[in-house]
């Protein structure tokens, strides 16, 4: 019996890269980090050491930088389209490629009500891309990340399952905190990505602020996957990551004082973990 | 020769927690995190194992969440304040208490133009505050962390001095960026510290936006702490520290490609650091 | 047209808990992180927000408590065998319980010698473990993580693709550091897991540091894959995240230096990153 | 009245190199960051814009890898007097030059009883230096720090201060953990800085775990400062920083467990925090 290679892949983590854009009346700045990985037949690179077929890794980094000079202004989506097409010709052995993209967004400084020509600030979320090509076909995927939301009320969570060990009490008013990661996908190819992103963004906080009869994170993720669709005609389908950040009513019965609802012991550790996917079903409509 | 006791002090670092008031037509969302010190005549606690003069710190952390309940929309500061005080009465063998707030200010969610009155997300950067009290006296501090600037032109750096190892370029236009972390301090006691801290961070976003002639990190430090102690006539002294964060202009002759302010290389380290301090003097009116 | 549920799981992450044994002539002590997730028929948790059907996460970290109370110095794999048993029979909506265990080994301290009875320092990498069952099966894998080797010599890159973006140098010698990820199955399903562990861990070190004629981390990839799988008969199969941590010859030819091999610029971004499988075949034996 | 420029300082932060010596037999390797700063009359180029003055913080970043170079086995102390004295001579404005080192050593492999020539793992804590140079005089500390020490028993924390908040139960026996920054200054210039360096991190932690009777970390902390300065006669004056990081015995009663120090919670935070400084002292020998 011998040895054999299964499943591999390669590529650069973390190319950091920015990109000005100079117009006469105003600068645009993009700040982006991107992830790349080819797979292919590599086989001979492991067993025997031979690197005909490798494309080093930092050919992928030099190549970020010389595609994004081109198209200095490119929505992430496109990059990465144009990006993932690169690799593959410049890769013959590759039969896939991926590449992760996120984007922190700089807003533009508004000083005196004037928006300023060339001075930004880091914005509070990021913006994702995500896109998987292979000879024959190419998916991709928009989404956001890091973006914290929380609600004082309108959030409850009760009639749960209790065995043995349950010691949680039940709440018809909690505080719910999440830092969303959503990622969707599209029916079509050519979209204006950036104005997509937009929209699903808006949902999901309209979602998360009005859903004011929330049981659950879960409850909430339905929500939001719903408002997204209805929202979003091109999107077809939109998955969540959502951690639940605890906030715990502070005990401070030993005062006396009977803490309704006013200080918090926030916790960074464990937090709850709802992972679920809203899409677009043939069936007749659903609540 | 013997052994003895040097300086030292003791405390809880890092309780978070969150407030709440809840008024019939809106919520308000505070989220703190507090570092605590306090010195004074504890040398029985290390070299005899006495713990009757120690305040647990325990009892830090369990204080901080029963004094956040009395004024849970308290300016952090005048919290610090409280707090501090508390300290300094609990332990009567504590001579000096420091306290340190960062405050991440959640902003509330507006859909289709309207506030929400009880949906919250996180800003992007922190506000912070330190409290210094001993018996006789108290001194307070107002400040802001990972605050991101950044412009794409109007920042240069030359003219330097040059020896042996030196092979930077000079350059009369480059991207600047930084993470401004500043504090400021107040003649008076009594002010509006949140309005305080509102023009302070406004002058200092003004200050780097208007400010095209840089020279340096250096220079530009300097006219944004002109601008803060212009603006804010409370205050009489204002510390920036200040990464200057490198955005390398992307090498890509190798292509065949003159990249002239296109594409840059975001890099995480090194990185330049510079801190200083500009406040009032008795001389006449500088630059 | 209407909306549906997709692919959906939840849990607790980062359930942090440490056991102790006492024994009479000495302790024993373990630290781990827990994160763990249910999958099953949850569609009315999310659509009408009923919760009948869900163990609360809480109940989760409570569980993981009493559950390491039971047996507390029992192996991370058998804990999550037991652990993950429990969660399918606590719910029973759910068809599939999954748990990943990380544990920071902490060393018994050795004073003059003498390993000490209740002293511990904490070690350099970290085991880890998975447990994925459903209602009909269960599979485990253990592995490591945080196992940081680097070799000063021994390493080439060379003889790779180029192209036009290619700038990468070849080299003969060069440092080749990386972080080691490992994962491994068992063909049986009762080991002695803390020693395959050890084991396992031994070949992926000594594999490293006798593979002089590494071409490539691909290369030294499938080495250390076939060390495992030669030196642990139980292992079917060895999974592999190798970053590529770059140590950059710094260029001092501006000072008149030739620094051949002597001192190196550590960068920490970007990394390359390389992915492999090893396992046993059918097929006749290879190199 | 107007504006002055208060204390200042400029530098670079986390310069990151790594050095190899190459013997016959065997190599070893050395892996720094580094963080520089610079103190002077930098007034005109704070007001005025004019760099003439300024030593860019590239150039530090430069000399440092080729300083480097000349010596690279060098202990990190001289490292930082040499660097530090550099700065100096090329910096004419620059008064004060101070320099920070973090060295995480990079323990060499042992296969089957036999050190490997060139291969290493790296390890669990770092060494520290720090040196400040005036135009007059030079100061050297070492340290230590991520030395991670927990012990399961002899570690108690009872008779201390009570009021209105404190809920804290007194114990006779918990668990002692802390993550040791410890730094040290000698008495006299010229030390073999790796031997004292070993002895006082062996000293530390043989006091840690021998000292049985600890009532406080407080007290745990003059422990391990005498014995650093009995076992190194050339140190005069020790200073720890100590969290304390609490794992809190998980409380089970809900499912009928008593739970006498089996489990524990760890809890990243908040944690306690002791800052205490042991010196020699001109009096009579101290218990």
């Amino acid at each position: 019996m011998g040895f054999e290679l299964g499943a591999n892949r390669y590529g650069k983590a973390d190319i950091h890269l920015a990109t000005v854009t100079r117009r006469d009346d105003r600068h645009d700045f993009f700040e982006r980090l991107l992830d790349v990985r080819l797979e292919g037949d590599f086989e001979t690179v492991y067993l025997e050491g031979d690197n005909a077929s490798v494309l080093p890794t930092d050919t992928m980094r030099a190549s970020a930088y010389a595609l994004a000079f081109d198209r200095p202004d490119e929505e992430l989506e496109r990059f990465g389209l144009r990006y993932s097409e690169y690799l593959l010709e410049a890769s013959p052995a590759a039969t896939r490629a991926e590449v992760w993209i996120s984007e922190r967004p700089w807003d533009r400084v508004v000083t005196d009500g004037v928006p300023h020509p060339h001075t930004f600030t880091r914005g509070a979320h990021r913006w994702t891309g995500h896109v998987l090509r292979t000879r024959e076909d190419v998916r991709v995927t928009s989404g956001l990340d890091e973006l914290y939301l929380l609600k004082t009320t309108g959030s409850a969570f009760g009639g749960f399952l209790r065995d043995h060990y349950t010691v949680l009490p039940e709440t018809e008013d909690r505080i719910m905190a999440t830092k969303v990661e959503a990622r969707w996908t599209y029916t079509v190819a050519d979209v204006d990505f950036s104005k997509e992103r937009e929209t699903c963004r808006d949902a999901i906080v309209r979602a998360f602020a009005h859903h004011d009869e929330s049981r659950s994170v879960q409850h909430t993720l339905w929500h939001m996957g719903k408002a997204v669709l209805e929202a979003a005609p091109n999107v077809d389908e939109v998955a969540f990551s959502l951690p639940n950040l605890h906030h715990v009513v502070a005990d401070l019965a030993h005062g006396g004082i009977q803490n309704d609802g006013i200080v918090f012991v926030v916790t960074d550790k464990p937090s709850g973990q709802i992972e679920g996917t809203v899409r677009r079903s043939e069936a007749a409509p659903t609540a």
